[in-house]
């Protein structure tokens, strides 16, 4: 096979950065000191390489590995596993880039199934950004929430999600929330003719994952919400080749613990197939910068041979009020999100969500028309 | 239902605390603007309540919050969802400590199955330290591994595991891998009359690592090693659930354990069953300090009513001349895992491995006797 091209962020002083950058080759592959191995192919084919060390200024080195793709068999676990398993566990490490060879890529699977383009297909929306919003408190009942996702769809926003949080709680169990929300988006719809879809979330074990996604199938629905980071990228995988109608928006739950660079993560993501990545956007509740954000967008859309773009999903604190400075950060290959501030409207959300949508349609109007993605 | 007793620690300017401490306890419950909420349910049961800031000197911060129970729906992924999910972004937070009520505990299940005590009791080890290695390194063939397991196994050691790097690649495929080792090593304990279990390593989506289990079981096997940060910790508590029988050794892969506390997350994998850990050891390859280590076993062995103790494993870079210390440092109450610096000795790795478990009997049978654990 062939070679992973690795970049690793280390915050560290200049003369430990080539001794690092060795051992991090070493921890990445066979894990133990070479001088006690013999095997050619081992020393060869598996053993990792230092490509380069280099300052990039305030302690901080870029180091540069190449890592064989031999190791990872296909399995996005796994990849994360010989990426940064181990050197997870270095404090002033980040795993900050990577780049996977066409075979490797392949090995991976299919990649995501419907994508940017095809998350627009579904709902009309082949020239604009995309609207979403959020069903919230947990602790609400299904009749609760469902009150919300009519109120929303009848604003005619384009996908509702479950908040996060929503998982199955005695307050608001799976099937009985799925039902009540994929019955009122029916009845939303057939008013406004505009095709909302509501988003389950997905939690618990994949045995779990694999009844929600037989209710959600059961209701009619075809996109649903999942944490790679809590399910595990190996299982979301599973999902992306044993679902492929599905769209997949990953939420970014406990990703922020593990020190892999945002636009790494979403590349790594992507490649296990999910549609859309949801991600704290500047300016709101979290520190993202404007950069993370920008390369986390690119991240998620750069044109990739047999990887379809995938939506980035900005959210986290944003508003109504918010939306043109968005679009004119994003352009038109994005999806806002917005969930407090429009669930702070109370009666009015309809109102406030109808605003929303078209201040979205009105300025992709006003923008120059979206590239084609393959 | 009940609360559970959440600590972080906030790195940040003291008039920030309060403000961060009043946005965590929202962001980890309702995750909207409080004031934008009516429902008495929502706002008495749902939404987090802060106890407590205080400063720790140094720029640091103790939060502790108080999150309802009644969000976890006894899922141990939503629990890390609901204790860390969005505030893991977060770059200047850490989750610190965590008190789980006795309903939430049984509702995520009856624990570790094996636990420290089991895994003694499977090698006969009552009142010593436990001993176990690894197979590495990867791309070695599975006869390669065979043999490297035999000549451990022979030298009287405990447990012998996959190198967390093991999946199922090209070169050594699980089932042929498992086979191979499983035959060694009934071939090795013959001769020895010591039941020394090899621990194949669980890898891919749930639906894979149950195809595994079934392999590990039909060569007699009755231990394997799981990631959780990989997996996920709900498809832990899923395997703990489907096969009682099979001890769990986590490994740390991904744990990338700076900003959730060692010890912490080594009481949430307890809790969702695992029956040992492993963790790095101070003063091998890895950054932790003594105190990191010791309150990770604690974490692991602490008395608590309905959660079987479970094993400390502490390792990385460790060598049989740092036994003594080791033992000194954790008691009888731990497993000692040294890998390269047993295979670094090639042809002679029976010998070393008999060292290795020598020195481990001899240095117990001078300690006190070990307590036993609920």
């Amino acid at each position: 096979m062939s070679w992973i091209d690795v970049t690793y962020h280390l915050r560290g002083s200049p003369e430990d950065a080539e001794a690092r950058a060795r051992a991090i080759a070493v921890e990445q592959s066979i894990e133990m000191p070479p001088e006690a191995v013999d095997d050619p192919f081992v020393l060869g084919e598996i053993l990792g390489r230092v490509v380069a060390v280099e300052s990039l200024g305030g302690g901080l080195h870029a180091i540069r590995i190449l890592l064989s793709a031999a190791t990872v068999g296909g399995d996005a676990g796994q990849l994360l596993n010989m990426l940064f398993g181990n050197s997870s566990l270095h404090e002033d490490l980040t795993l900050a880039e990577i780049a996977v060879p066409p075979d490797l890529r392949a090995a991976l699977g299919d990649g995501p199934q419907l994508g940017l383009d095809g998350l627009r297909r579904r709902v009309g929306a082949q020239a604009r950004a995309l609207t979403c919003s959020a069903l919230k408190p947990q602790g609400l009942s299904p009749e609760g929430l469902a009150r919300l996702a009519e109120a929303f769809a009848l604003g005619g926003i384009d996908y509702v999600k479950d908040d996060h949080g929503l998982a199955t709680q005695a307050y608001s169990p799976f099937p009985q929330r799925v039902a009540a929300c994929a019955a009122a988006m029916r009845r939303a719809t057939a008013r406004t003719g505009h095709p909302t879809r509501y988003v389950p979330s997905l939690s618990g074990s994949l045995d779990a994952v694999r009844e929600q996604l037989r209710i959600i199938k059961e209701e009619g629905l075809d996109t649903a919400m999942v944490a790679p980071a809590i399910l595990g990228l190996a299982n979301i995988q599973q999902l992306r080749r044993d679902y492929p109608e599905i769209a997949l928006l990953a939420h970014p739950s406990l990703a922020g613990a593990a020190r892999i660079d945002p636009a790494c993560l979403t590349t790594l993501w992507r490649l296990a197939g999910i549609d859309a990545v949801i991600f704290p956007n500047h300016g709101g509740r979290f520190g993202y910068s404007e950069e993370t954000c920008r390369r986390i967008a690119d991240a998620a859309i750069a044109p990739t041979p047999g990887l379809a773009a995938i939506a980035p999903v900005p959210a986290g604190g944003m508003s109504v009020a918010r939306v043109p400075e968005m679009l004119d950060f994003y352009g038109r290959d994005v999806m806002l999100l917005i969930g407090g501030n429009l669930l702070a409207e109370g009666d009015r959300l309809s109102d406030a969500t109808a605003a929303f949508v078209a201040t979205v349609h009105q300025h992709s109007q006003a923008q120059a028309p979206a590239e084609t993605h393959a």
